[in-house]
């Protein structure tokens, strides 16, 4: 057993004993690491027109500073964490299925929002998250232009630039507030599905808003500035850290059809409780994406 | 004349002349007023639930705040400038026509962006514009929570927290990010208008992003984060500092047909460029709303 003055407890992994005071750190090592790579974004967004390239659409773009983040985080984690599984957006291999395994993995999108980077609009961020046994430890989202930093340690609540937040109390669909995205997919049939759930949900709630980065969407479910969250077709880097964030905010997750939520299934529902998650799934139109 | 170090030019007005020198201090004493005003906002805001009236329907909302808010705004205008005419969102009468003259003319809206003041979600302003001879000549919206204060002069150029901005160089539809929002009203023919304008639109544009405030959606296409804005059912009170804030950024105002802006009309099309304006107007559903 590793010890360390404040271990009260051993969780098992599939590679090794990972300790509360290994999570300690692992949080304190992340924290620092996004503030110290946001720079990195902050002054790559300073210049006015970013060079993009596409990937799986005409509007799913990649820039030079998504790539050369990416390595910043994924070299600095497996330094320090060398045994530790890395699963990263620009790194994964386009088609080849995602395998979650009990191992500890580093789950990282360097910039969440490239189409608010390329656009400067001013809702990116880096989202971290640390899952093992297939479950989130510890789960990162900075915005470093507006320098925001959302955190969540697995049972230890989550923060905003240290503060505590929490979700809202609202329980009806009438009154909620949700966040929706209309994603970076040109398929017809999640167009469709976008189309027909903003037609289905927009009279019946109390508004719709859209940030352009479903890491951010989730954190404002979590600090209870909107009261719930869905889309199709993310991805689990997209995901791994803001769920963590909701649920550690006292919000829910769920897949979007209320059942049990998936991170490799691409797509989620954040609620700020099971009450108003069931009201929502049944009104959604679903869409099967292939699994990450 | 009146005198002042600075006058370089002096303007007719309706009830009496008014110097660029008499516009550096009103630009001046706006400037301190939604900054003072503000905290009032921020003092409000850490309510967690905050109680609200409802207006023109089951979701346009009005809460204390802002009626304390506007009074302290208009108190002060009028002690500074007693013969100033005022336009306050909370003071205006249900169904009663607005006149704007030539006479220098404060237009205010305490909180734009109730509903998201409601819910939290930190996207709402004061919207203060002095418009004389129907021209905008000094125009401020400030989002206290974020501490975001947009101000523009006439001529003056358009600022964020005293920093110039510029709106993008996007003149391509097919490459735009477009600020849309659903809006308050639950009349059929305005919800048929933004469904049918959302669905014609969304697959054929970068996104959409919605921050829930027109004066704050204004401004995100000033500064150069979008590239363009629309919406149908506004009030003048919600776009006359934001319009001017935009056409000082460089960027373009018109009616959503095309035709001119008119701040009574109840509707708007921000956009970068003319030539993106050109585009979208065609492509937009329209809806006629009564007059301001």
């Amino acid at each position: 057993m590793a010890s360390s003055s404040n271990i009260t407890q051993v969780l098992e992994t599939g590679s090794k004993k990972m300790s509360v005071g290994d999570y300690d750190e692992i949080y304190k090592f992340s924290c620092d690491l996004v503030k110290r790579v946001g720079a990195e974004i902050v002054a790559a967004s300073r210049v006015r027109e970013k060079l993009y390239e596409t990937k799986s659409s005409a509007i799913d773009f990649v820039t030079e500073t998504d790539g050369r983040v990416e390595k910043l985080l994924m070299d600095a984690i497996a330094k320090r964490y060398p045994d530790h599984v890395l699963i990263g957006e620009e790194s994964a291999v386009e088609g080849k299925h995602q395998e979650l395994t009990d191992a500890p993995t580093w789950i990282v999108d360097p910039i969440d929002g490239t189409m608010n980077f390329v656009h400067s609009f001013p809702c990116s961020a880096i989202s971290l998250a640390l899952w093992a046994n297939k479950t989130a430890e510890v789960g990162l989202v900075y915005n470093p232009t507006e320098n925001k930093l959302y955190s969540a340690r697995r049972g230890g609540g989550a923060f905003l630039n240290g503060d505590p937040i929490h979700v809202s109390g609202t329980k009806e669909l009438s009154q909620a507030l949700v966040m929706f995205e209309v994603g970076t997919s040109r398929d017809p049939a999640k167009l469709r599905c976008v189309a027909s759930n903003f037609a289905a949900l927009h009279p019946r709630i109390h508004g719709f808003r859209s940030l352009g980065s479903a890491a951010l969407d989730m954190c404002m479910v979590a600090q209870g500035g909107a009261d719930a969250y869905y889309e199709y077709g993310l991805h689990s880097w997209d995901m791994a850290a803001g769920v963590l964030i909701v649920r550690e905010a006292g919000g829910y997750v769920c897949d979007t059809t209320g059942a049990d939520f998936d991170l490799l299934s691409r797509r989620v529902l954040c609620a700020a409780n099971s009450e108003l998650a069931s009201q929502m799934s049944p009104m959604l139109a679903h869409v099967d994406l292939p699994r990450d």
